[in-house]
């Protein structure tokens, strides 16, 4: 397998130059193999599960490094085609600085003869493999997702380029009025600017409104962000990226529910656990959870709603299974102490004390003790 | 009734004082009314589609007039002071250019005493009623919806405010790179400068995504608008005001199903059936079909996915019960066409052809007969 490319705590630069190195690499292996009248073979890891592990000093869900391996046979000989055609595709685009998504990469198939996919999952299974083959991520092959999220406001400047002129374009994210900057699909060529203190990361576009409108990222001189629901990986690399070149907190602001606490937030921390070979890039380690926490949910007396059933499993299968939440005693008893109370609460319940009350109270009360967030 | 505040196709000055006047005239009737010891009562619009005509002139679902009426008696004076605490709570956010969402205006409520709902879905009823008696969408009332949708790119510069200072903000939609303008919940006090020929409303974030990666727009001197699937009120304002003041035509790019046509370009054109009320502002008359077509599936040979039954009962029912789709013969044989082939196309299948093969072939040759577009 080649050496990794790039990771996600270093800049981008000469990235695709990288990736064009492995592949020219790893296609010449097989081709010298072939003419040498040997089996070629490449070796895939295991996406799952159950070959990953959660090191907190890492900071992600990473792999333990089983590997399948595949060989060329007769019986494998379409997947085996499919494969080195779909890295010929990544090398086609990294080469004429393109994108394809999942589902354009798998309409380009039609033309690869007997070589094409006949349904999506196939390809989209073989790029995964690809991915982890080459141990970057699908962005830097030049695949993209099929969707986007993420919106920016606040002391932020994006600096980006025009693909015609080659133009510097900055991005200034305090001159959006009521608006925002929309992260597009591949962030990894952007570069940042910023004098804030902190990034909040917001689960609903409501909230994120709210603190728009009233221009709160002057006030508390930050970054606002809007995730809309479970982070998109566009997001989450952009949130990383920002967070670790420009060496600042990221506080996360999500409902106090089993759901954002332990698919929102630990998806955005340390990533996800059917995607473990991606974490990597896709995670922000650094992330703090501000609220709602169940304290607050007391300290506050927010109105609630009972959980429901499906909250309940989820917040005791988090507390047996998930290797994130078991890590940290905090999280455990902070779902425990939900589990009690048998209630969860929206951001948006701090309305009951006025609207701006999460402006003029509730974020100025918990940012004066960023150490008290949960991990 | 109060006369409506503004139309949707005139400019919104002076939006805030009509709704003020209006909150104030209504409760200057009711108030009477109860010191003459007389009973009063409000008159509300029916919101269904049983109460609903289309008129192409007119270009969008509209009511036909029938209404409910809500006196105040014993079993009605819950709901009663309820319906005018939520009309006080509007007054007070349009005089302090605030906004809250549905779900703040029902954790507010939990502060209204005996007035307070027990549940989100009764507030959400009564704000429906209190927009439909005023004939003025919620935004202009400072209600704003949860979620927030649609990105623009292209030759569009964007006129905000920045709500501390009053400084006119210029935003360049040609200068954010792969990046995009994301639409902010309410867009009424938004202005535009464009010399963009049309504009291209697009279904799929990728498709968005490489045609701002290719700077399409240059090359077709256009906006390029993201719905991200069915669009969002904000995203349908935001187009409808654009296309009103500039007077340019709207074109739209979906994948060719039913769900495409009757969904989410109907959902555009003519609003929704089930908010009838609003469709009037929430909707874009102007826009028209570029594609994907039944007709382009065959002319283009693009590589298909067979109908399943939900597609072919949604296309069958938009044929029998649908008042837009009866109104045009050319809109029921596309249907029937797509039923009798038994299959559907996405707009990624181009990519069949290669991957920019949309932009150097498919969209300039459809640009050529605007004319041929479905209606």
């Amino acid at each position: 397998m080649p050496k990794k490319g790039s990771s996600g705590s270093r800049p981008e630069k000469g990235g695709s130059a990288s990736v064009l190195r492995a592949i020219r690499s790893s296609a010449e292996d097989i081709y010298s193999k072939i003419v040498a009248r040997k089996k070629p073979s490449m070796k895939f890891p295991i996406r799952s599960l159950a070959n990953v592990k959660y090191l907190p000093q890492r900071g992600f869900f990473e792999m333990t490094g089983q590997k399948k391996e595949r060989t060329l046979t007769v019986n494998t000989v379409k997947t085996f085609a499919q494969t080195l055609r779909m890295i010929a595709l990544s090398k086609e685009l990294v080469e004429g600085d393109d994108i394809a998504t999942k589902r354009e990469a798998y309409y380009v198939s039609k033309n690869w003869e007997e070589a094409r996919f006949s349904e999506q999952p196939e390809s989209d299974t073989v790029m995964d493999d690809v991915e982890a083959y080459f141990g970057v991520n699908r962005e830097q092959l030049g695949f993209i997702p099929e969707e986007k999220g993420g919106d920016i406001a606040g002391r932020l400047v994006v600096i980006d380029h025009d693909r015609d002129t080659g133009k510097e374009l900055r991005i200034d994210c305090t001159k959006f009025g009521s608006g925002a900057y929309s992260i597009p699909i591949t962030v990894e060529h952007l570069e940042f600017e910023t004098g804030a203190d902190f990034i909040l990361v917001i689960e609903t576009a409501g909230m994120f409104q709210r603190l728009v409108k009233h221009n709160y990222w002057k006030k508390a001189n930050c970054i606002l962000v809007s995730m809309g629901g479970v982070p998109t990986r566009a997001c989450r690399r952009f949130i990383r990226r920002l967070a670790d070149f420009k060496k600042i907190p990221v506080y996360v602001f999500v409902d106090g529910d089993p759901y954002g606490i332990t698919n929102i937030y630990r998806t955005l921390k340390v990533g996800s656990g059917n995607a473990a070979h991606l974490n990597e890039f896709f995670c922000v380690p650094q992330a703090r959870f501000l609220g709602i926490t169940p304290k607050d949910i007391v300290d506050y007396k927010l109105p609630t709603h009972p959980l429901k059933d499906v909250d309940v499993k989820r917040a005791k299968d988090a507390i047996k299974n998930d290797p994130f939440i078991r890590h940290y005693q905090d999280w455990i008893d902070a779902l425990e102490q939900l589990i009690d109370m048998g209630v969860r609460a929206e951001q948006q319940a701090l309305a009951k004390h006025g609207l701006n009350y999460v402006i003029d109270a509730y974020l100025p009360q918990k940012l004066r003790h960023p150490e008290r967030f949960l991990p």
